[in-house]
């Protein structure tokens, strides 16, 4: 557990004179940052000219916050070469799909997996990590920035002879490759590994398998960059090391964050979309399980470029995320960023101070949120997250399947959003687990839209449904192979024969007439879709209307103790989420899961434990206010006061904290 | 005439294993599929190796089905030259209009004008010719697979050099060049044949001329390429030869069918579109008249690919979809695909049967047409369709002029499609002519949306006047010359002359506020428009208001037996559409147009005949039903009834027919 | 003051055989065209061959003209370098940002800045001059055609050098430029200035300052190839020199006309946006003050190209548009193009003669426009221009610095056509002044939309304020210095301090929620906004809902005799119409606007003067006629009579002429 609460901000001290950072640091005291994140694309100013480093300005930075109580996330420039890196070598630089080689500017522009790129991002951080690693005033180290978030799968030369070294690695011979990928169609056929392209301009479409193992092969390598980092900083340095990361940039999150020390995201969702913003909360803490999570980068009011902006939070709101944020398992809420861009590309950007040292339109929900860490602190401090009942399946290489085959312009983060948000809308605690995670302690698992399900998930299942656990798979998930072919065998391949269904067919459902029926409701049935043969034992959802009447896209199959629930279609449209809710309330029924309220849509339960009590945080996310009901007596640790079970009312953007005696 | 109905798929052997191939053909033979299309992506398994060419495997695939009973049309390999063949050659590859050079992978990614994937073209043809040019089971062959469906005018090192041979050909002198096109307009002018540019990037629109020549010289390329690899097929076999094409392509399919034996076409129209399939129908019957046309393809129930997909097809459609086919002069019918794809970018694409082995959703449908072709096989063959007394022509040179010049957004397919549907639904019996051909044996010619109109067009069309015949030209009629030029004698050339009127001025009317009035009723015009002036002999139609008033737009001249019309602008919105019908009636009325019926919208009525009688096949395509009025006394051929005349009802997707003794 | 009032057409004789010039200039006499604009693209037919000049065919062209009486403005041909200039020379070829380089036809092809082109349109431009700058029938010459309007800034080669030279000359030393642009951040950071990038493809946006800058440079640059043709020409000729441009180009007109000697503009505004073309003749009569302008290019009906086209004018229209030019103080009134193209990609455009030699649709108001031309001259040659009280700055730097910050798509165009807009609707009449015009003469100076203010231009505007004048600053106006970077002192800088204000934040207010009171009304206030502290002295708006409650978004500041007044936001929607309508009644009445009638919107009243009186022209633009209060008596100049003060109709695209003694 932690020791603290932080409250930060992304710092560039590089870009401003001595007498605006005594400023600074004198404001920062003022609004209650007591962590900054310094030096992410300070590579220029670290090392101006190849092999010349000097951090002493750093240091001396660094230093000076700690003196005054401010502590400090310390970031690795690698996002930035500076010229003499990039300059007249675009032989190291990003190259996009179109082939279109990227010049200097921007961020992002080298390529990651250039060799030379890679010894100087090592030779870089060895030094920043030898003069600074063992400062008292760092508490932990955050690789890079962002990656992949401007940038995707690079297509330069040395992606290509890594491309092929990778698939060497992969699939040992070249016909193994050919037979995976069924390269015959259309002529693929390779006779070496040398051979097989980057999915770069063609006529139309790649082969699926070349476009999605090109991307699992490129956010490996991102992850390999990462984990030759930590190496690097772990030589002299103890502070734990993250990366700042979203659902919404290139990269594997689970397999990046598998050799970090704690996990940590970066989020702008605005008020409209706040279950953007929860299922951050939710997913990341189980990125590093038991280990508190981090909120790197969100706007004191409004995110900004040149060429775009988002509306300004309304006050209030900023405190209700930093709440959210603690009491879903956050140890820092960090904004992007202190002070405003005099320069650059993202000047407009919000920020707590502006350009000219005033206080922004956001520095009084800076205050609130401060006053708010310092009540929440010693209650977070004493207390965990409460274990979940249910659990949904995020994969970041389920997107990449989407991305590759998207039917019909289907978004997987939209996708998984959309469904999260109606078990939060439900008032159930859940809990948004990795691919690769245990299903151990959950009574209810979900696994919708993952194209590709691996025996190794199928094993976790089966076992987790034979312990008495209810999985409830679909839509959209097991028809593709990991090669991302399709099954031969049946369907849906081995979860075919597990969820004891016959598979009929698939098809795309939307605009097609089918009418599904369950739990004594009717709605649309849309997506890909699979549809099974009806079964009095197992169909539970019938298809009322089109071209599969009287088949089933809902089936239920006892296994062990528990159940597998095979959901073929996605029901649709205001029936649809009535239809699904259903499902997910009659098996949280089933599984007996208990961590549920009745709290309102647009405010949540968090709630919190240690070995003598339980304490619901309850938090109004969408500025209406709303209510739940309290179960027992419990204690108003805001008022001080007893309070009796019954409604209990929160206002816009409260938060109430209720303690319950165990 | 044909001694058989075909009923077929697409089918790719080499992609599976000998297993499957063996449940495929006990499968086909269930499903009745009597004819496969084998090998037109198949050339890596047939020449792994450059030169190392072994076709045993296709031999014994042709074989072991032929002794099924199962015949095969036999596709050259050429849309997917190998690695072999691309690997380091990017100089062979398609170039597109932004200088992108196309990599391996996907299709048509070879330029089909480099000189080395000719010679190689030939030779891997020639031996797939030799090796089965004279098996019993080859009842014809296809030549490559939908040229230029996801490319157009490659702009690679080749196709200039070809292009400036075809320009030295084309004009002989250079200075004939200038002069045809104009070039001292913005000081294009050249000097010699090689300074002429490809079409590529340019701050703003190439001349006209240049972009069209461009256009007609791509097309003359891939002509000539199929016209080589017939030649080659010629040599060793003398089963026909076709190529399966689409006015969607960038094809002259009336110059690329002149040297084939027969005509198919490839079509994934859905339901809403079932004029679009229809007008393919009556279009690909007379590029090879007298001569019955294939499918090629079709979907079982919905077009996929990775990034897009249809609906599935309502159950029935598939079967009205075939009939309408067979009666209005299709001998076969085939989907694309037998087996689902387990590999490649197609792969949701629907089939027959599915990846695993079982029947697909439109499966069922596939049977219900199996069973009506079985019925209609007798009556068919044993009769031809009726020669229509209304025809429509259609140019592939003219969707190339619209191609260079839109006015606004103008989609020359679009445009025809919907000028076609009016005399669809009208219950018109109607051909769809190509440009060259003959106007024999009509009563009505209507020739919209043709930028330029050849001196032989003209002449055709002065004849067929003079003999009686009524010729109805426009819109967007003869407005340019040969070359994309304006006109300099008048408006528009020759065909002014011809048609006795005289041209004021031309302009786009959309949006001006003007208003047409002829055969007692008013529409707003549109469309870039002739007005002609007004003259009491002439018009039919005066513009009554907008800045033309009192000038006229639709004309008539009598010239020998006949007329010639000239629509000048195109009648728009609801009221335009009466406009129309009723122009169309009343030339159909006074020139004695007999081919028609009075079904209702969304039922067709496709007249066949031989010596004795006269069949009506009476399809319902839109799901509806609809009836029709029995003119006559008749037998209605399934239910082996005679009929009265009056009026009778076709169920949904129902198909009736009656026979009428002559 | 002229001495003629000119009605004129572009004209290629160099695409026409002799007859058709003859009867071209047999037409020019009867539509009464007496100026023709020859030579702009015209390069390969004075020299087909490089060095083998001959220009007789335009000299005897020129001649012929002048003994019809048909004067001349002569054009360089640079737009249109012929192919020996770039056959085989792509570096010599415009590249555009995606680094695609441009082939030749079309226009604007090459790189203006290539060292051989200005050598080249040196020596063309000076045989011209030699040859034809005495001739009697040159009236003007005009250097190249619409710089910049199909391409932007050149990224080739020689640009990249130019521009490392361009920065060398601006900053001196490359630490003066990483200080101005703040290039540490993102670790931009250049040892030397030919380390700094073009802005090219970049993964995110390039630095606002280095976009800003390439902007600059480039209009600066082609503005400095004017200058360079300019002094060809006044080698040889003493007749004026213009340029034909558009606010719509990227090009820096202010500095463009600096070295000119009268302004010119195309347009091709349709009558929906009769303010863009009326905003044309208000800006341009002021970038060369007290000297006529032009309009060199508009449409007789429509303008269109291969691949676009615009709706025709209704009848009266041209008129009304010419009438108004004249009145606004134009001296030539002329059309693109006299005969429709034979070639080229403009063939559909309108012109007066069509391309078979006939009256196009346009012509009948090429007459009108011929009949009051002969009406006006005497008057219009006889008065000057009114000068008007009030004046909105307009500035293609701003446009510039716009065109780099958005924000949210904004449109610098738009925003100032439709600011524009109100005052014209308000019947005032005003002045659209360049950003380095004297604000001499105005009572009211408006400053919206300029993100940077220079010292001189707040210079000029304290002045202006302290002499008694009224300065309405803003929106989003002085946010940003002269490098595109934040102020640090304040947030407007000096502005801020002359304003007498203090600026709390600034943040974009659309869908915030803010509502602003001011005047008597509330209205939302969106764009990117300033908000100042409220202070009882100079608070005129006040915002009432929102983040900023309480605080200002109008203030008024007193100084020396007049004010400044700060807008902070701009008032949206039909609520913030009125708002801004007051604002500027307010302060126009404050400040004594006396140049201002009660006109109705839709019709204009343009007055002008000489020394005994007083003359208002009325001109009906939308073509629904309107209404104006006549002050006094005064005379009615078409019908000859008297008129009582009182309310005067104005038809239909009407043009009264009423005179008033002084």
């Amino acid at each position: 557990m932690s020791e603290k609460l932080y409250h930060g901000a992304a710092y560039y001290p590089e870009l401003w004179t001595e007498d605006v950072i005594e400023q600074d640091i004198k404001l920062m005291l003022e609004t209650g940052i007591n962590v900054v994140r310094i030096g992410e694309f300070a590579w220029s100013t670290m090392e101006p000219i190849e092999d010349q480093i000097n951090l002493s300005f750093f240091k001396v930075i660094v230093n000076k916050l700690y003196e005054h109580g401010i502590e400090t996330i310390f970031c690795t420039p690698t996002p930035t070469p500076p010229i003499w890196f990039t300059y007249k070598h675009p032989e190291r630089m990003y190259v996009d799909r179109d082939g279109r080689t990227m010049g200097h500017g921007s961020r992002q522009h080298a390529c990651t997996n250039n060799h030379y790129f890679r010894e100087r991002a090592a030779i870089i951080t060895e030094h920043i990590v030898q003069t600074l690693g063992n400062h008292p005033g760092i508490i932990g180290w955050q690789i890079d920035n962002e990656f992949k978030c401007h940038v995707s799968e690079c297509m330069c030369e040395t992606c290509k002879s890594l491309w092929h070294e990778w698939l060497k690695n992969r699939y040992k011979t070249i016909e193994n490759l050919n037979e995976a990928w069924g390269t015959h169609i259309w002529s693929e056929y390779y006779h070496h590994f040398e051979q097989v392209p980057q999915p770069g301009p063609a006529p139309f479409l790649h082969n699926s398998s070349l476009n999605t193992m090109y991307k699992i092969f490129s956010m490996e390598k991102i992850a390999e960059f990462s984990d030759q980092q930590a190496e690097v900083i772990r030589t002299y340095s103890s502070a734990p090391i993250t990366h700042n990361s979203s659902i919404a940039f290139s990269v594997d999150n689970e397999r990046l964050f598998k050799n970090l020390d704690f996990a940590s995201f970066d989020t702008y969702a605005s008020i409209e979309n706040f279950s953007a913003y929860l299922i951050n909360c939710d997913l990341w803490r189980n990125f590093k399980k038991g280990k508190e999570f981090w909120i790197m980068e969100t706007s004191t009011s409004f995110a900004a470029s040149l060429e775009s902006c988002a509306s300004p939070h309304p006050n209030g709101y900023l405190k209700a995320e930093a709440a959210a944020a603690y009491a879903l398992g956050a140890e820092g809420f960090c904004y992007w960023l202190w002070r405003q861009q005099r320069t650059g590309c993202e000047q407009p950007h919000s920020s707590v101070i502006s350009a000219w040292g005033k206080p922004t339109v956001g520095y009084k929900n800076v205050i609130e949120v401060e006053h708010m860490r310092k009540e929440f602190e010693p209650i977070i401090l004493s207390t965990k997250p409460v274990q979940a009942d249910l659990a949904i399946t995020y994969s970041d290489r389920a997107k990449v399947f989407l991305a590759t085959e998207p039917h019909k312009g289907l978004n997987h983060r939209g996708l998984v959003t959309n469904y999260y948000e109606r078990i939060l809308s439900m008032g159930i605690h859940r809990d948004v687990i990795p691919e690769g995670a245990s299903f151990e302690g959950y009574k209810v698992v979900l696994t919708p839209f993952i194209h590709f399900l691996s025996d190794d998930y199928l094993i976790r299942g089966k076992h987790f449904v034979e312990n008495g656990g209810i999985w409830i798979v679909g839509p959209l998930t097991g028809g593709r192979t990991e090669e991302h072919t399709i099954h031969t065998d049946r369907a849906l391949g081995e979860l075919e024969k597990l969820a004891g269904v016959k598979v009929l067919f698939t098809y795309p459902m939307d605009q097609s007439g089918t009418i599904g029926s369950a739990f004594g409701c009717s709605a649309p049935l849309g997506l890909w879709s699979t549809v099974f043969e009806y079964s009095e034992e197992h169909s539970v959802g019938t298809i009322t209307e089109g071209l599969s009447a009287g088949k089933s896209f809902l089936t239920e199959h006892s296994l062990g103790k528990g159940k597998i629930v095979m959901l073929g279609a996605m029901p649709i449209g205001r029936e649809g989420d009535v239809l699904l809710k259903r499902m997910i309330d009659h098996y949280s029924i089933l599984a007996e899961v208990n961590q549920r309220t009745d709290v309102t849509p647009g405010t949540i339960v968090a709630p919190r434990e240690n070995d003598h009590s339980i304490i619901w945080f309850m938090i109004n996310m969408d500025g209406n206010g709303g209510s739940v009901t309290i179960p027992f007596k419990g204690y108003d640790i805001k008022n001080k006061i007893e309070i009796e079970s019954g409604k209990l009312e929160i206002g816009p953007f409260e938060c109430k904290m209720v303690e319950f005696q165990k």
